[in-house]
């Protein structure tokens, strides 16, 4: 059973219909690589059987983790960045569990996000909203050293010693680290933190499912039962490599052919703001996975119809290097009628007793006719609605499409080496010990840039 | 005096020192365009002497209204789409005046916006968060009909009218139109609504600075007075046409340069979660005033250091048509001192007893010369804080910079036909009256996409 589907009927412009046909070699063998584990990045592929391969005793303890904090703590603190922000990030949203954050009779701590920016003024703004009221942390870092978590862990660690003392904070303090080294771990040990596991086979954003995303959700009211259901589901309707059956890897495989046509950007779109998220999610995914060695399609989000009256002006009419792929929720969480006015200054008569999202939805056909006919190629991928189970899947289809989709292009999808690059000037430029050589030069050259 | 300082220094790799010079006349003359209003679009170049061709008993009767709503009202609701909503929602998260809306010690109503989307949910969510509070609408529109705030005003009308009976609702209700015609005006003079004027020499993506925005930004609590002094600032400072002279003018002759080099994407990034939005702001007065004619560049955002985890990868090492302009706060509202630990678990005691502002700013002279390294040409737009007087020079820093890009590359920087497309074939599939004809194509060919 899926509740997902892939509709690329607007590409006919675009793409003939042998294209697809040809390129199923190809997929066949990057669908081998991946599913074998023999491909570039073969240690980091575990996500691929995750929904199946899972810690059941950890999962249990997250639920019942996830469960105290709900009851003890009006604020919850989860610090990480990148795929130890995103996923859960996300997740809340698409699950509109974040919307009702402050209203007096919300159910369960208010979720806060720390760890993900070097901003001063962000973490005491989070100082601030915690102000007095009972919380806790969980500090999501596979190695405990990366730069903005260890900084914001150390800032909220004091606030929740100094309130609690150091034995009850222990019991407040929810670590995500690698199961058996590293400087968190290390910490979590000796002071008795709760531990959860950053699977050694999955890079973090391919992580969401895992402890990493896992832990957030539940504590935000999200049902992990159904979420893993719907990845497992995921699983196995995007198992076979053959692209008639696929969904994922016809999404996969026409990206790919789009891109060899000179269409080098790709903007996630979506029609409900509470998406917003997805297309940041999906952003490092697609992005750190593909962009190296110089190759790649750059990932850009926009969100429908707010950016109708922004960025589409560009979609419609700019340079011709565009294409589009809509996350389209087909039964919206709520709906609202359009009320009746005695007078129709608006002219909005035609519309009276008419719901919102019937009006929605038929912008986002005239969208993609609008688009299609300007030059720009179309795929939607349609949900049925913003449930955990549905979450599950897409994540799914997001990640197999995306590992098979750098196989196609010749690119590692599992690393993601230039990352570096700016941290080394960093700690270069702060001094850090071990980077001495290196602050040496780049204090040399620092007067050609500033 | 002027708070803003721009600097390419980073560019010698990809521009040589011929290059501005050789682009002067063209300056020029674009500047000799936009000045007398003889370019294209020249009926909409109002923005150019806004700052000093306001009307200041409007501008009053802003901040009167303003006061009111902040005693009257727990939430106030601004109601608009593209740059009836962008521009406030920019400001009012670069003042850092939303984190605390949901504080109980917020001094202000809590601001929210709506019509900005077609989403049924979203609305209903907006509903449910006013609840039985007190409150007030901003509907922001020059007809009063386009669909999305039209929509949104009649739904939290009817929640006024409810509320408060009609004659007590029309004393909560502010409507921002045109100052002589259209459906929202003649529904304010029957209704008897207080009234602001959206400039008719104005398009919506320059507007920020009139009732447009000033309103949703006093309500918050903004001082507009300061936000005018820094907007007339950047007038005077963006006034010269000498390249050397004007800083503006250097940005957009630079972009403009990058761009005939084959670097046809930008991307705006900020080290500030804050400035999120100014970068949403941006992408649609760059993307909408120079996406036309098959020609300009793509506007894409970024938030750093979140995204150097995730967009990080692909812009030091993805496909090389990329560019980066930074807004850089030179001074944050708040900074936060790195504890001290007694031990070095995470690696940071060379970090103890510095800020993080400190960091952040290494951060960002790190990932500059990573960049240039990785082929990325990087300009910054430093700000010496998110105040009102630095806000105001930016948005004209911006505007005036966008009028000239346009100008240079031979687009109509001021009108935005696309975005008509995608309305027509909606209100075509919607069997809007008047568009019969329309509904009878569009039904014939929708098979095709759907």
């Amino acid at each position: 059973m899926t509740t997902i589907k892939f509709d690329y009927s607007p590409l006919t412009k675009f793409v003939h219909e042998n294209e697809l046909p040809e390129i199923q070699k190809m997929v066949t063998a990057c669908d081998d690589e991946l599913r074998h584990k023999t491909g570039a990045g073969k240690d980091f592929i575990g996500y691929v059987d995750l929904p199946v391969e899972y810690d059941h005793e950890e999962f249990d303890r997250i639920k019942k983790a996830a469960a105290k904090i709900r009851q003890d703590s009006e604020v919850f603190v989860a610090i990480g960045i990148g795929g130890s922000y995103l996923g859960a990030r996300m997740a809340c949203d698409f699950l509109n569990l974040n919307y009702g954050n402050w209203q007096k009779d919300h159910e369960g701590p208010i979720v806060l996000f720390a760890g993900n920016s070097i901003s001063g003024t962000y973490l005491q703004e989070i100082l601030d909203l915690i102000g007095d009221k009972s919380f806790s942390i969980n500090v999501i870092s596979k190695s405990g050293t990366t730069t903005e978590p260890s900084i914001a862990f150390r800032v909220l660690k004091k606030k929740l010693v100094d309130k609690y003392g150091k034995e009850e904070a222990a019991k407040r303090i929810y670590a995500t680290t690698d199961k058996a080294k590293g400087a968190l771990k290390t910490e979590a040990d000796a002071e008795g933190y709760e531990e959860f596991v950053v699977p050694d086979a999955i890079g973090g954003r391919y992580s969401v499912m895992s402890a990493v995303g896992l832990l957030p959700i539940a504590v935000a009211g999200g049902d992990i039962d159904k979420l893993m259901e719907g990845f497992a589901a995921g699983r196995e309707a995007y198992s076979n490599p053959d692209l008639s059956q696929n969904e994922a890897y016809q999404y996969a495989a026409l990206r790919n052919i789009l891109m060899r046509k000179g269409y080098n950007v790709e903007i996630l779109e979506n029609y409900e703001p509470s998406l917003q998220y997805l297309g940041e999610w999906w952003k490092q995914l697609a992005g750190e996975s593909e962009g190296k060695d110089q190759k790649g399609i750059y990932p850009s989000s926009a969100n429908f119809s707010t950016d109708l009256h922004s960025l589409g002006q560009y979609i419609q009419e700019g340079q011709r290097f565009l294409f589009e792929t809509v996350v389209m929720v087909d039964h919206p969480k709520y709906d609202v009628e359009i009320p009746v006015e005695e007078e129709d200054l608006d002219g909005l008569k035609y519309l009276e007793g008419k719901n919102m999202n019937y009006v929605n939805e038929q912008a986002y056909r005239g969208v993609v006719i609008a688009h299609t006919d300007g030059g720009v190629p179309v795929m939607t991928i349609h949900i049925d609605q913003q449930d955990e189970f549905t979450l599950g899947q897409l994540v799914y289809f997001f990640e197999i499409a995306i590992g098979i989709s750098g196989y196609l292009n010749g690119i590692n999808p599992f690393n993601q080496p230039g990352v570096e690059d700016y941290k080394r000037n960093m700690f270069a430029l702060l001094g850090k010990p071990g980077f001495e050589e290196q602050t040496n030069e780049i204090k040399q050259r620092e007067g050609d840039f500033f």
